[in-house]
């Protein structure tokens, strides 16, 4: 399987306290289907440490960054070639772009806590909702990634993994740790 | 657009203090993405309320029982000649039972917090995995979702909306509210 769009997330409008959960599910998300790594937006020692962990014991080489600048994030990321992807329910509906965004090489996928900066609708390059309706970004992460990979990332392989499921009808049942 | 299998969401293991932001996004992608509803494991008014109340501005029937008990809903579930679907990372890949769970008219999907009873295993008429990797109950279900209703659900309307978005390139923009 050869996945040919390099995607990466940034996650911004992160709270410490507040956001915890909700964020190292953006990221496990992110890293489960096939993403690059995620560059957080704050600083959250705790959720770089369980993403770590996580990418430790399961393996793949996924990265995490905390503490940077989102405004920075996203113009070295335009500066390297890459385009920048805001989801957010006002945008253009997925299917209705999703095509021409497959023909990018690099995607950086901005999602945003409860509240975003005004300025990161024009600062992006797409606005694109996973539906208009309000749900959840983790949701709207998974769907586009999905989409972008076309389903092959369902299937992608961890190199170096400690531990790994074996697939059961019934049960729970996995090798290594 | 028709689409043909009816899902509902069964959330369990649900801890009001802890899991009431996902549990919250669990019912709104659930909603958002062509579900008919959610039934709740627990008691939860404040979560019950919330999704009401996205339900009532944003349009469309779902519904939200709380107060369910698990077995009880499978049983009832199975009663009425519906499948019953637990994800899980311990299950079988998606892409290797998709076109089976297709052929179905009536799906339960189980979703739990971080530990399920072990029982439920063996009750589910299939456990699947959306990857088996560790990441998100919420990105499991959005995955799920959008490859039984094959993308369609994206493009969902949701009759009665007192509140719209009109997809934008840049900026938010809504009628009604």
């Amino acid at each position: 399987m050869t996945i040919m769009t390099e995607i990466a997330v940034l996650r911004i409008g992160h709270r410490p306290e507040r956001d915890q959960r909700v964020t190292t599910h953006v990221g496990l998300t992110a890293r489960a289907l096939g993403a690059k790594g995620m560059f957080l937006a704050g600083d959250d020692r705790g959720i770089v440490e369980s993403i770590k962990d996580v990418a430790g014991r399961w393996g793949g080489d996924f990265f995490i960054n905390d503490g940077v600048r989102w405004k920075r994030c996203i113009q070295d990321w335009k500066d390297s070639g890459g385009v920048v992807v805001h989801l957010t329910m006002y945008g253009i509906n997925l299917p209705d772009v999703e095509e021409e965004l497959k023909t990018k090489d690099k995607l950086l996928v901005v999602v945003g806590a409860e509240k975003v900066p005004g300025d990161l609708y024009a600062i992006a390059d797409y606005n694109v909702a996973i539906t208009n309706q309000p749900h959840s970004e983790i949701a709207g992460l998974a769907v586009f990634l999905d989409h972008l990979f076309q389903g092959r990332e369902l299937s992608g392989e961890f190199p170096g993994a400690q531990i790994r499921v074996i697939p059961s009808k019934q049960g729970k049942f996995a090798e290594g740790g």
